[in-house]
């Protein structure tokens, strides 16, 4: 089990849950890769350690250069959390009613007519449907300089209904520590989730030391234009990638071109992602964050309609670690 | 003029299409920073240095962050050469002939069979559909990881019809070392062609120092699936992405994020790139490779089939630089 996929049961206590409260948000990436103190000294961490010496080594016939010390992170649950509702489904449903004054015929149309009532229960009744219809209004339209702006300014002010903390501070302790962690070893670290990936970038540099040519994500499609003598792209309401499941491998390939030798998810959605990076030929880890600390964060995995983690992980890779 | 578009009448003068002539061909882009020696002592490299001077310069009012130092170059004719055809089209070429005993059919359905009598003329009548034909058929229907052996082994062993060498040799030096001096001041280099993705990965890390993280290119469709019990990406016979004319921007935008502060290119197709990086606010810097030297390279801009440079360059951009 060394090196593989972690037991549910491995995790249980795992301190995975430590909402960071720094008082410092602004440089949360920094300073903390000699600490690693928010994880308890259980196998997840020691596994962790163990694989990093192991490919870091120089002359260990399980060295890996730099330049493919290549780790790859799920975002929604992973880094942050993703309860009660999707972070970026939260904000595109605060578009929805700053946007309504311009579109009234909202009011007779769902999923738009119940979540303006204030029934959110009732607008997501349409399922990924109504959740793509109301993703599309408020993430298209406009170019990708003004709707990093409406990011910006949402992300800055926005609370968290449970805690009334900022968005950005619902991000995982030992997650950043990782992070760190790796880089101070030599890792390049990639976000590779479903989440827009024009929204991630807005946060993910500040929050997570991730910079924007380090996001894989789903994405609309653009188009390049000259306005008013300025050329912008703008967003387009098509569909152009969906990174998710078996998207994944296909988002590492088409932005990084090479198999990650780390992976990092929390459920159904990043198996694909955690196969690609297994599969490679040395050493390889991965790793899933199972969520079970209903006190200090929340419970959730097999019937949860978000990030949900419903797999025996015994049997999911019939192949080893090579 | 400075920081601006060149007038390709300034370039008249530039030095820049000495080849190289390492004999030590797997080390290229180290050690050149110091010397920029290719270069003649005239306008391009005076304004690209003081250019670097400007954004680098801490408490500047042009400072720009290392984080925000994007510079993208063009491949095809900018960091290596483009005549007498695409060095990519060869590979096809010389792969329809390799694949050409599994498809009997091709004997009577163009552009195969002028292909296959040695007619290349008669091959690239068609047009780019032709060249998408044949490209189509010779990068797809395998895995990424075996079009990149295929990839690594003709271009090992592939030599350039005019003079013998190896293609990874028929880059232009000039470039190696302005690559090389913008990384050494804390840019990060990436390559943004209308030329497959994958195909530049093989060779772009060891010829040019750019990983494939730092790659953007056209693509065909990729599928996750198991096969054999083990995960891969097979190539599909369908374009993914174009990047050409108004996909460059698009391109930048999916995998880089960020403006670029630099661009470089050589034809009209890279000209959207070059409007969308001078487009950002602050210092920019965009220059035009213009092939003027016949005799130690070609000649060729506003009436070649392969890239044409064919615009104004006083006209094109109604803005200035700010």
């Amino acid at each position: 089990m060394e090196h593989g996929i972690f037991n549910a049961s491995q995790l249980e206590n795992w301190d995975q849950s430590l909402l960071r409260e720094l008082s410092n948000k602004d440089v949360v990436h920094e300073n903390v890769f000699d600490q690693f103190g928010a994880w308890n000294d259980t196998a997840p961490k020691k596994a962790i350690v163990e694989f990093v010496q192991r490919v870091t080594e120089h002359g260990s016939p399980n060295f890996v250069p730099e330049a493919e010390r290549i780790a790859t992170f799920d975002n929604d649950g992973t880094l942050w959390a993703e309860q009660p509702i999707y972070i970026q489904l939260a904000f595109a449903l605060d578009r929805v009613k700053a946007l309504a004054p311009q579109h009234p015929e909202w009011k007779d149309k769902e999923p738009f007519a119940s979540l303006l009532k204030g029934d959110l229960k009732g607008a997501l009744a349409g399922g990924e449907a109504a959740i793509f219809q109301i993703v599309t209004v408020t993430h298209s339209g406009m170019t990708t300089d003004e709707f990093e702006k409406i990011v910006q300014d949402w992300i800055t002010t926005a609370k968290h209904p449970a805690t009334g903390r900022p968005y950005t501070e619902m991000v995982y302790q030992p997650m950043l520590e990782l992070l760190a962690y790796l880089r101070a070893n030599g890792f390049k670290t990639f976000i590779v989730s479903g989440g827009g990936i024009d929204f991630m970038r807005v946060f993910a540099e500040r929050v997570y030391g991730i910079p924007p040519e380090q996001i894989v994500g789903s994405s609309g499609k653009l188009r390049f234009l000259m306005r008013d003598s300025k050329p912008v792209l703008m967003k387009l309401p098509d569909l152009n990638f969906n990174d998710d499941k078996a998207g994944t491998p296909v988002g590492i390939q088409m932005h990084i071109g090479r198999r990650p030798i780390a992976a990092f998810g929390n459920s159904d959605g990043d198996l694909q992602m955690l196969e690609w990076a297994k599969g490679g030929s040395g050493v390889r880890f991965a790793l899933i964050v199972h969520h079970t600390d209903a006190e200090r964060e929340w419970a959730y995995d097999r019937t949860s309609f978000i990030g949900r983690l419903d797999k025996d992980w015994k049997t999911v890779f019939p192949f080893g670690s090579k």
